[in-house]
């Protein structure tokens, strides 16, 4: 996690009125913010905000809990940090693809980028849907415009760059295009807890396996030049 | 609505315990019943169940509060019956479609079923978010067993259909196909909050001809015999 260790480097004094000071074990503090975050996440994504402790989250992270206060001032601070760490490290991905300098099929990478991320996270959905997506969700704002605003762009950039290449249809258009690539590829996992029951889906390896194989087909048959 | 009108009907002595007996306006009876479920809908759907009382859906509705009692026992019945009115009028629908006795084209008809639904009636992702998706949402079960498990059939077999129609190709597995389907449909309507800010759109009459026109081709490209 280079971005967390150089800001937890760079920044080193937030612990806001009540912070009890810079802690001692100087060579792990990186870890211990890391570690913070870890835990934070495994159990916010569980339960929500409401119902996890700053005590717990420490102690799931073996660290003391005058360290929550120390890197992040409180439970909000930590939470607010733990979802921009996941939306920024996506969208990082997101904006290597879309810039386009390695492969024949950028579209195949970010699909498998977000099939990836949704596979090894499935609670991301969740978290999604409570915190960005329900009326009042509370970090819609923040997710808007540090994650969703900047990879808004990138999606339909991308597709333009495809069209210009001659690999996509001249007509087709790119914000369009962009929703029908999120839909095939999020729908599922925003849906997961009725679209898994329904359909007695297990989010294994070969189901991510058919999922790609299939989604791909479909988006560049669907959006191909023929 | 022939359901409402019919079980209004059919079972005039639903009161409960307290209930005050049977309305004096007999002939508006199954009009003050769909008074109540359309003043319902549309206030649960903007403040979500527990922001809104009785009291307000009786004045919406133009109703007195009396006749929830009689109808629904209470605020939880009228809720409930609303949700299962949105979601059966739905699964007829597609039922309808899927039956697939009409037309040339059964996918562009689902496709415009769902679409004209969501267009017409832009609260029920909401509504499914906060009372489906979401972690503990409280109406999940009876969703999925109403609505979900006899909906997620229709789908798949009408895609096997069109295979053996030789419309769509062989190897097309109907389960992915259909999540595809409801993925390009429905994600733009549930992502909507963020959706709709980020790629400017509003849901008018040009974007929903735009949206079915690139829906449907995007899947039979996608899904079609080559």
């Amino acid at each position: 996690m280079p971005a967390a260790t150089k800001r937890a480097k760079a920044k080193p004094s937030p612990a806001g009125r009540r912070g009890r000071g810079r802690p001692k074990q100087e060579a792990d503090s990186a870890d211990v913010r890391a570690a913070l975050l870890d835990a934070a996440r495994r159990l916010f994504s569980e339960r929500g905000f409401h119902e996890v402790s700053t005590r717990e989250i420490a102690r799931e992270a073996q660290a003391n809990p005058a360290m929550i206060r120390y890197y992040f001032e409180d439970k909000e601070g930590l939470y607010k940090a733990m979802l921009q760490q996941v939306f920024q490290r996506l969208l990082a991905g997101v904006g290597e693809l879309a810039a386009g300098t390695r492969d024949e099929s950028p579209i195949a990478e970010v699909l498998n980028l977000y099939a990836r991320t949704l596979f090894r996270d499935p609670w991301i959905p969740r978290l999604l849907i409570r915190e960005v997506l329900s009326d009042g969700a509370p970090f819609r704002e923040e997710f808007i415009e540090q994650f969703a605003r900047p990879a808004s762009k990138l999606l339909p950039e991308l597709l333009e760059r495809e069209k210009a290449a001659g690999r996509l249809r001249d007509d087709l258009d790119p914000t369009l295009g962009t929703l029908s690539l999120m839909g095939m590829t999020l729908f599922p996992f925003l849906a997961f807890p009725v679209a898994g029951r329904v359909f007695g889906i297990r989010l294994d390896d070969d189901f991510r396996e058919r999922f790609l194989d299939h989604t791909l087909r479909m988006f560049t048959n669907g959006a191909e030049k023929t």
